[in-house]
């Protein structure tokens, strides 16, 4: 044992937080989240690895209600755009699905990434300029997972225009808006993804996604 | 306290796993994985989030050493181009810098995202079809903190053309690919980010990260 090595129950929590994690929209209570905890989870995602160290993502942390509003608003209209692509059973399935929570939660959590930064120098982005706005995925699923050791729920919404988005929240032309996340405590975090509870995907087997040396070769 | 809920040791153990992750390239040991750890790690890939629950992940398990040779030959022929950039003192700090352990790790994990797949049917990927990308980082992220639980070292290679690597590997040409890991023990876990002590780039503060309510705004 090292003084870095972590320990069996150390490692068993990290687990849980990984298996546990949902995406979270229809089980958040009002109650805010208090300060020294939403510190925490901001800690978290500056901690995400990031290509070259360039430190990319930026958060806005939106507590504001007129702003929610906008923002809900703005989703409400994509939402109905997007629902007419579905047809029959598809479509009722999809107007039974809850799909964001930017009202009901007291914390929405905006990740933007600066691809333009010249920290880091540019290192490890010059045949993959997509690892900037990847590092701050990272970040987004650090705090995800952070704020599922919290016991707190976090819901990302994507049905959103992100142009829309930057306008509504004052985000410079040259930033790309990453992710909107809904964060708040819930009532409790269900066993299984909800997409998967209400039929809407099942979920794969681990060894459909697995190959070995070469893709499509399945033993070692 | 409900059956879902963390204890403080639990959390402490997941913002340890956030905290003193790294990007390693430089401590590996030769020792193989285990094959129980390993599914461990890729069953921490397939609990990632993924928009409209498409999972979109596949991952190639490279242990065959003769396929390392092949992606670490590309890796030096990119680096070499990459380091062109740089001059003068620029210049000898890149070369001074280690940045892939293709050959060193035993085990490198590829990973790639089926944009096309018609899993989770379309969900949440009207406007921003990136989320479904972003989903394969998610994934990633989640093993690098699975990988640290288990005192395990990862090291992200983004110095790589996508599409020689995909070619290599035999993966088809509408698979994206997001992510090339370096994956073993190592000697030791750096207290700080090597690119932080190596001069390269300096860590930035957290308040400098975060805005409220609309972005340029530093209080609430």
């Amino acid at each position: 044992m090292n003084d870095w090595t972590f320990s069996e129950a150390e490692r068993a929590a990290v687990y849980r937080a990984i298996h546990t994690r949902r995406d979270i929209r229809s089980t958040f209570l009002p109650q805010p989240i208090p300060d020294a905890i939403l510190w925490r989870l901001l800690g978290a995602a500056a901690a995400a690895p990031s290509v070259g160290f360039m430190q990319p993502t930026e958060i806005i942390v939106i507590r504001d209600a007129e702003v929610r509003r906008q923002i809900h608003a703005h989703f409400e209209s994509v939402n109905r755009a997007a629902a007419e692509v579905y047809t029959d059973a598809d479509r009722r399935a999809y107007d039974a699905l809850k799909l964001a929570a930017i009202i009901e939660t007291p914390l929405n959590l905006c990740f933007t990434c600066d691809t333009t930064t010249q920290r880091g120098r540019g290192l490890g982005r010059q045949t993959m300029p997509e690892t900037a706005v990847f590092s701050t995925v990272c970040a987004v699923q650090n705090v995800w997972l952070a704020a599922r050791a919290e016991n707190i729920g976090v819901g990302w919404v994507s049905i959103l225009e992100p142009e829309t988005v930057k306008t509504r929240l004052d985000i410079p032309a040259h930033l790309t808006l990453v992710a909107y996340l809904c964060v708040g405590y819930v009532s409790e975090f269900p066993a299984q993804p909800e997409l998967e509870t209400k039929g809407w995907e099942h979920a794969r087997d681990l060894t459909e996604m697995v190959y070995f040396d070469r893709y499509g070769v399945r033993q070692p």
